[in-house]
């Protein structure tokens, strides 16, 4: 591999590992024996990609390569004992949490467009890679998910996911188009969390 | 394509569409903000073909054909908006939300049979294209599936799959199968609104 | 089919209709109609295999043979019809229940080894077709999953899928190693039962 390969890679798996680490976290409060939180955290961690490669036929990209599982497995478990013993808080694992949205927005949104998905299918497959996860994690502690109602998680990923479709349109490298839009990602997200943005709430006249 | 393909296929859409505004208005009281609203939309208007093309392994139907996609999303932004400045009473799409649940019960079906799946399978089928996006629209919103209590909305379904297997395996054309199905779903489920007519509720003795 | 091939069949068959009549009685004080019960019998009892045959991209096994949809379907219709005139006690279906349990995980560790998968993904799998059923189960009636709490139900799945992936590691014959890791699961499942074994549980200090 090459070193910015190296680097994507083990980008990839610190994601993984944070996104199942906050599974845990955010499980905390609803009495799950060991292994409830282990189902969280890989549904957490693996859910996104998982429906990604369903939906468009390719192989699983945690059966294909057993280092996600493992990744996934250790972070939860370390997560698990860590929390027994000391407060972790929550916040620790944003700004990881945050980097492999970009990443997974990325990786998502390029997976679709290798196999030819017309454009907004390719954007919407960044988002389920990013954000189905955390649905998935919700919807298993019984909540509303979060992500329904958090700071611009998932309109960070589309807004993201659509510029880099846009740039692969104008044939920009891939490299530099990833690096661009995996920024933008980051910067929405961390601003909306520091600034307290949100989306305009729904409210039916009813 | 020919005239009655066209139709079916204005059908399809006008059927996303109006599952996609009833996802939006469902989901009114639960303050979702504008990208939890879309994400339910879609979960209700894709959600049932979704599943149908994954289990029987075909390339999943919104990812084929992007139209899909694009209207049940304009679907979803005009139903908010529109629900922000007036009233949009819910019985507002009852009627083209029976007419998708009729033509996406013969598409399953036919889809199935297609692939000669045994004619229980293929029944269900039927009944998971019509019937599934409103299931998960529920448990995204945490609440229990109203399919599962309401006006003979899957078993009018569930009927019409049956005729038409029924239908197919005497060997009766296809379009006449389908248009007969299809107006048998739509008859019930209209009736059943109508009437108030209700399945048997199970209390078990504990 | 060899006797031993009829029985594993047979057992295979008792195992999807006690998760089907256990979907039953455990949605009992919902006031879902019947359709709702035959829908949340249909998940419990071949959810989990779904859920493993998209993974790994084979044909989802109730597709290719209609004698597990059937099975299942009649045993949530038997446990409606007998739930409404006699009280049935849940723990009527524990025992077959269990013996399902353990053969699921055999056979979905099975399934994934049969495809080279990954030792951690093979016993993961083993275990997503023996417990994801109950998690559907529990997610369709708004509850927080009793497989996250219940008494080692998933775990004695993880234990007996690893060792059937060690036994075939060290090339023990199929049908021995299937019989110790069975053995192993419901002996676990059993004894949980029996003496309350219970899980470490989990509270994050916040």
């Amino acid at each position: 591999m090459r070193p910015i390969d190296t680097l994507v890679y083990g980008i990839g798996l610190a994601g993984v590992a944070a996104q199942a680490a906050a599974g845990v976290l955010e499980a905390g409060n609803k009495r799950f024996d060991l292994f409830g939180m282990v189902v969280v955290a890989l549904a957490a961690s693996l859910g996104g990609g998982s429906l990604r490669d369903m939906l468009l036929d390719r192989q699983v990209f945690w059966i294909a390569d057993q280092s996600y599982l493992v990744t996934a497995l250790l972070a939860a478990l370390a997560a698990f004992a860590l929390a027994r013993v000391m407060r972790l808080p929550a916040r620790l694992f944003l700004l990881p949490d945050a980097i492999g949205l970009a990443l997974f927005t990325v990786s998502g949104t390029q997976a679709a467009l290798a196999l030819d998905a017309p454009w907004l299918v390719a954007s919407l497959m960044g988002v389920i890679t990013g954000a189905f996860g955390g649905i998935v994690r919700d919807v298993l502690c019984n909540e509303v998910p979060l992500v329904f109602s958090g700071a611009l998680y998932a309109t960070a990923s589309w807004v993201g996911a659509l510029l880099l479709v846009a740039l692969s349109e104008f044939e920009v490298a891939h490299t530099w188009a990833a690096l661009l839009a995996g920024s933008v990602v980051l910067a929405i997200r961390l601003s909306a969390m520091r600034f307290g943005w949100r989306l305009p709430v729904f409210r039916a006249r009813m």
